[in-house]
């Protein structure tokens, strides 16, 4: 398959050539794919460490993703779409074919347009480079004979190619366990640049593929490098200055936020966390782990653990905690409403529907028996027309997960832990009550 | 105004020539200015990103305001004292004048002494490594011809004044809602160098003026050049290494704070924060924000939001948050008084006294309610000798603050929040008793 | 003493050798001695700002100090071991004796072997370095007269010294206050490296003995130099970034951590903290300061303390504040047991037994009262055999210090604090009961 390729000289043709891979037996479209460029271990030279993807492709571009699978196919690699992702060295002769398939949009591609084929020419423009720079580009000029130049090319070939291995391709085909490094910072790129809900992916066996490395800004480096380095690093003063050690980046460290999105400490957030356009974290108590983060504009002074996503207009007080899948809460995720606000110092372990209220230093877990009168009972109802109010006025915290306009305090006069109506607006939902 | 000016020779020429010039009708003494160096954008390069301020004058060298004023207009500059502040570039006409009217404190100016005198010094230095460096220095060199000359000197300056862009000079005539990053940055400078009282100056307009940026240790960069750029940065490893996306930078860019303070982290002080010597910021919860600070040697472990002071000889600990006017508080900015204690997680919202304490975990707002016994009435009276007890047992927080000496607390055996006679010395000012 | 020293050929003679200079009279074996490379001041160029050891050797390798000590003598250090440490700079004369002495070692040196002799032939590099590339070295091969290459040989030596000087060797004969900043490092390393146990060192002196810097990466820097030079580096867009000031660098500037420890930021961690491996530091509300940390695998979101030491398969929740003696704990100094919890925003500030925990947002102090039923009391027992129960149900928090098994939580109908069995497992040792 993928032999006789004609190459397109207009849009149609370039069309006709896609329907035209795209209908090949056995192929498939991925749910994502992506050129990126991997850090690689200074001991294990073949190890991805990171990598860098300057452009996600998710749910988008199946053009792109064929024209790629059918010039990897041509340049010798064999596409393996049966498994739930594929994983492959860029090499010069893909470069090649794909720049010639994209024919008709080469010209275009700048800017914000065609992406993945400014990929493509900026590689092509290196693999020049290289070939330039070369000390036997200079010798060649000197010789006539063909088999020289023959040689001359095989040998180039073989350094462009070793340069470019640093370049990956991955399509992803399923969401399946992860399966390498390449595809575990895909998954977690589409989750931090939005193109996927929060706690939509699998995400199983990215603490197992993920290599835990010391940082020292955007680089990664073996620990075992750095303790079989100690003595000259430390001795020549070369000794990297390390920000991290952990198997995730920093959000920041691959991800551009939005004009009004503010992170005031690059540590706060982790790669894999989702942040809506002006969200704004503090760098006191606050820190948003991967799988997590906010739905539109929050103020996060605390802690979104894991699996916690938080609503729009919401404000997570300094230093308050919503618990996350991986610790506190037994698997039961929790969602933050809108426009609700969660004390200095609370700690919040059952789900929240909107406008509601945790007051400073006040810990609601699904546990906590809280008191409700008949009154507020009534007023909560309101907002919460599908729900059905407790014959007691003692519930436990779970009893009231997901509900609108709660406010949680403790009555300083006794101790007593008590839910009212909060002063919020809510505004419902017509269309679901 | 400002012509033929007598280059003065001794200090009294100087002080004359000062006189003179503020004897001029429509001269206004600045509040505040500063020379300092810009950092523009790489997309919008007239765009301020920010300001670096080595010396900031603020209610003094009212002479070298003078001198700077009549320097500009001598080079072309009409300075504009009629608005609330004043913005110009800095050019060579500009220095070469001002350092003629500083020639008496020329061979002074090292140290600590004429620091304005220095920073001109310096610029002039750059300026004739700029004229040395530039390949038409080279040229002249080999033609005699005065039109050649006259040509090359013309050159020379523009090329000169192109790079003087960078260099900025600012007065400040009025404390007025900020109009410009120049200004928004001697205002946060003048605060965060102690220049001024906490909250005492107009910050109205900074946020709106101040752009929100990508910092990289002390370089900011617009995130739409990092955008255009992605794909070359990422690709060819040369993406800058983001410490954090703020509108502010952190106080050590620009501060070098006294020698018996520590700062931990330098994501944990907001420039624009004051910290007076011998203030410790450790790096668990901590934070200061702008506008906020210490008045004495202060333990920081924990949060003082936006418009908060704290006194002498207290202790912030880990976690204690004490609420800002951004959030919280409804406008009523706190003030801790000295020799207070603010417990582990504690959150503080009323202003407090000296001396006083807020026990570990404990929660104190404008409406907890709190329960003061005729003893504690008794002894807090002592201390506090202008106030006058409630007539009933039962307070609320906003009752109370501003008094000295107490402690709060909750009693763990009903859960009640109490209030007594802090263990600790409080000394009475006997001027205002 | 340490003359006419016979260079050994073979391990017997080299054991011999270090048995006859450990017989001399005086000699002293230390307890602890490393080689390192110091930063010095830029104002203070003998002022040492920071150790850098990339082998410590603590309680072995006696051999090695023995060699030391006489190369030191030979090459006209006096090593004085009569106090309870000795500094020295490394010098030429030195390093050739010392390596001489190594003779039969210095083949298997490298990798993980006799790695004081790797830093031995690595300056011994560095000085074959400088003079090959001193300009005298190539004037001295156009001259054969002997005068000159005596002279020849007596400046480079005086080069090569002055460069060495940033090599400093102490040896610390007992665990005295610390007298020095190379003393205060060792120390340091000792505990970060777990050669010693947390708490088991004299630290007195450490902090009027290290300088107070800023950081810049690895790099320390004079406040004083910032100040002196602020004009030029500021104009000149030279600023360091700075990111701390503080008297002690962090772990991570030193020590490189297990495979499977995680340190998420670089801050959170003080050099002289012990870190078991396994452990894994989240960059929210945690911190864990010098002589304080861990004994195996822990979860820490929260604060550990100085002095404070956490037992392996527990969990310091985020927030979560265990009090050091610093402040808020009289100098009683906290240990927590194994497979502990200590909830979001909890405070601890008494030492646990093994299986405890500590509800979110609970608050147990010393004086802290909580109620312990009989029921309670009963199962308490069974796990802590040698505990007598109280009298009364309601105790102090410092009555419960160290039991194991104990579960603090607050009643939220009535604001009780109470204590129950943790539903944690304990797994008693039978040897102690």
């Amino acid at each position: 398959m993928f032999t006789n390729i004609k190459i397109p000289q207009t849009s149609e043709e370039f069309n006709a050539l896609v329907t035209s891979i795209e209908a090949i037996e056995g192929y498939r479209r991925p749910i994502g794919f992506a050129i990126g460029r991997a850090d690689l271990g200074e001991l294990n030279k073949d190890k991805v460490l990171q990598m860098s993807f300057p452009v996600v492709n998710w749910g988008n571009n199946f053009g792109s993703a064929a024209i790629f699978t059918a010039a990897l196919q041509a340049s010798g690699v064999e596409v393996n779409s049966t498994g739930s992702e594929f994983v492959a060295d860029v090499n010069s002769n893909f470069i090649e074919v794909a720049l010639k398939m994209f024919v008709p949009y080469l010209d275009e591609a700048k800017g914000n347009e065609h992406k993945n084929v400014q990929i493509l020419k900026h590689i092509k423009a290196e693999i020049l480079r290289t070939i330039n720079n070369s000390p036997k580009a200079v010798c060649i000029e000197f010789t006539t004979k063909p088999s020289d130049n023959e040689e001359f090319v095989k040998g180039m070939q073989k350094e462009v190619d070793e340069k470019l291995q640093k370049y990956k391709i991955v399509f992803l085909y399923e969401d399946a366990p992860v399966e390498s490094v390449e595809t575990a910072y895909l998954k977690l790129y589409a989750l931090s640049l939005g193109k996927v809900p929060i706690r939509s992916l699998n995400l199983n066996g990215v603490f197992g593929i993920l290599p835990n490395v010391a940082w020292s800004g955007n680089i990664p480096y073996e620990l075992d490098w750095l303790r079989e380095n100690e003595i000259s690093l430390k001795l020549d003063n070369d000794y990297p200055n390390i920000d991290s050690v952990d198997k995730f980046p920093r959000y920041l460290q691959h991800i551009i936020p939005a004009d009004n999105t503010r992170i005031l400490e690059a540590s706060k957030v982790r790669m894999g966390a989702q942040l809506a356009a002006g969200t704004t974290v503090m760098p006191g108590a606050s820190y948003i782990n991967f799988n997590a983060g906010t739905l539109g504009p929050v103020m996060v002074e605390g802690r979104i653990s894991s699996s916690a996503i938080v609503g729009a207009g919401s404000d997570i007080g300094g230093g308050a905690s919503i618990l996350g899948v991986l610790s506190g809460t037994d698997g039961n995720p929790i969602s933050i409403g809108e426009n609700c606000l969660l004390g200095a110092n609370s700690v919040t372990g059952i789900p929240l529907g909107d406008a509601c209220i945790v007051d400073a230093g006040v810990t609601i877990l699904a546990g906590t028996k809280v008191l409700m009168d008949e009154d507020e009972k009534a007023k909560i109802s309101l907002i919460n027309p599908t729900w059905v109010p407790m014959q007691v006025d003692l519930c436990n915290g779970s009893d009231l997960q997901g509900l609108n306009g709660l406010h949680f305090r403790q009555d300083s006069t006794t101790g007593e832990m008590i839910v009212r109506r909060s002063t919020r607006e809510v505004v419902l939902n017509e269309d679901l009550h």
